[in-house]
């Protein structure tokens, strides 16, 4: 296995086969659009744990338990596991990384975590450092609502462009030397870019920037062009954020059309507006990707996808402080079928 | 360049150089021992900056400009950053990140972050991913105690075996292919060790079975005793942890004598108790490291020193829901002088 680099781009050589990825959703989720293809639907938002908090631990782990039973693997079995959440010191998945009792490496870069953690466990991969590594992610609307907003309980009125986190969590097992018919064939990690928002609730400005960064530096190094993908995902830009997005690619020449471009917030809670924009969080693009993607791309559906998750930087004081909100996106391609060789 | 396995160590072979480290330290950090070997002693805690806040990101910012500078590059030749700190969504450490415009992924785990990014970007180097890479870390102690502690003003007591947060950063810039007598030859990333300890102010208990279990680790996979290290640096354990810690490890075998072993957070302040039991902070073991070590390395003071970054897993809230203090380590060993070959 070998990393080869192109530019700022990560190219694996052979790919890094996927074993088996799994997406948990809260109930709302369950009934967008992608419900039917998630591992579990939690039916309330509680888990029946005493915090919000301790039931989106649950989660993160119900989807690594999920994902290491699809592969095969024990905890055992994982070399290194990288992952991370919203919350304060990325509890959540420091106690699922407990549970587990493997290496340990924690990550944040807000809502685009799972592409920075899935992009280091295919580097550890490829390297040769580790043959089997976990990437969790997970987010909670209910611990974000205590963290981030006002609490819930004032009935604050939000902005029709304001999205909601997503109460999901994904993992996926990469490694081994099995074809598995799913395989990570590139990365590129993102630069913060600052477009100087302030609105706490317009993060999609904050981010479409970001990820049209991303994307294009990801496209410039592998010398492709969107239409070299089946399905360009964003994280969670919801319904403003890819229509700035694609004005954004425009102006650099690159035409991302509406056909082959999908956010997973919107997929994950399909076209409704009682989640505003669409949804967001660290566990909405890493339910839908580790989840029902992975599995579309096991199944032939889809060739080739390319993930760019992305991220809003801020905390409560920070914003406080006057300070912008910058924005950050990870890029992972994603291959199915025959280009697993 | 390659990664070696060896059981749950990485052995970088070659040894991935260390281009230049820095250390900028606070006021009090700065009348400490290692005081006269830092890069830089901030006059206040305030930074003349209108939070201190925003004095720990400047802090961290002028720990990457100072490392850049002695390592002869700019921040264009930087391939990749990984950091954190110990703030809430690593605000400080992702506002470093916007000023160098580069591929940037977040770190944490607590104050075992100067190692978890050390370990992952000498991977990206000696994979072959990226050609220059930069590790930063920081804390301070205003910040740590508006967000983890009571707040200051209300003059709380504190036992005696609480530590104090290090006003610190450090930077470290590795790779290229000169040799600078100064390399990193393995790692090995922890797990997370949980003895049930619940005192949020009891964090050396939380982190010395971390501690030992990553050291035994990291032994068992070299094939190398206490023994052949000059200097096996805790992280932050403090007066009572180093005890504990030495203790943990003579019920394994291992003999960790009080020459060969030093704590980091006992280096930074001296033998003082104005401290508590010793300093801490994800800026403590980055600073002292970065910094003096790195330093001593390069002028054959020392030829091995083991890094055991250690930290402890909580936030205000996960404590407050009753959940316990899990600890985590990460180990990383460079060499100097004749061994960089």
């Amino acid at each position: 296995m070998s990393v080869i680099r192109k530019a700022d781009a990560w190219r694996f050589d052979p790919p890094v086969p996927v074993m088996a990825g799994a997406g948990v959703v809260g109930p709302k989720e369950g009934e967008g659009p992608l419900g039917g293809e998630m591992d579990h639907i939690c039916p309330s938002l509680h888990l029946e744990r005493d915090s919000f908090e301790k039931a989106e631990q649950q989660m993160q782990e119900m989807a690594a338990e999920l994902a290491l039973r699809k592969a095969g693997l024990s905890a055992a079995d994982i070399d290194l596991m990288l992952g991370g959440d919203l919350l304060n010191q990325i509890m959540p998945t420091c106690l699922t990384a407990r549970k587990l009792a493997r290496p340990f490496c924690g990550m944040f870069t807000a809502c685009a975590t799972s592409a920075q953690a899935l992009s280091l466990a295919s580097l550890a991969v490829s390297s040769g450092a580790v043959l089997h590594a976990l990437v969790t992610a997970g987010s909670h609307t209910c611990t974000a609502e205590r963290q981030f907003r006002y609490p819930n309980e004032y009935g604050s009125q939000k902005p029709p462009y304001s999205q909601q986190t997503a109460t999901a969590a994904g993992a996926l097992v990469i490694g081994g030397s099995r074809d598995t018919g799913v395989c990570i064939t590139a990365a590129t990690v993102g630069r913060v870019v600052d477009a100087k928002v302030t609105d706490p609730f317009q993060l999609s400005a904050a981010m479409a920037p970001a990820f049209a960064d991303t994307l294009r530096r990801h496209l410039d190094a592998m010398g492709r062009t969107p239409g070299d993908y089946d399905l360009i995902l964003s994280g969670d830009l919801g319904r403003h954020g890819v229509l700035l997005a694609r004005d954004l690619l425009q102006r650099d020449g690159i035409d991302l059309s509406a056909e082959r471009h999908r956010d997973c917030g919107l997929l994950l809670f399909g076209d409704t507006d009682s989640v505003f924009a669409g949804g967001s969080g660290a566990g909405c693009s890493a339910s839908v990707v580790f989840g029902p993607m992975v599995e579309a791309l096991r199944q032939g559906k889809y060739r080739r996808i390319l993930l760019v998750a992305t991220g809003a930087l801020l905390s409560p004081q920070s914003n406080q402080q006057g300070e912008s909100i910058p924005g950050i996106a990870h890029a992972v391609e994603l291959e199915g079928g025959a280009a697993n060789g």
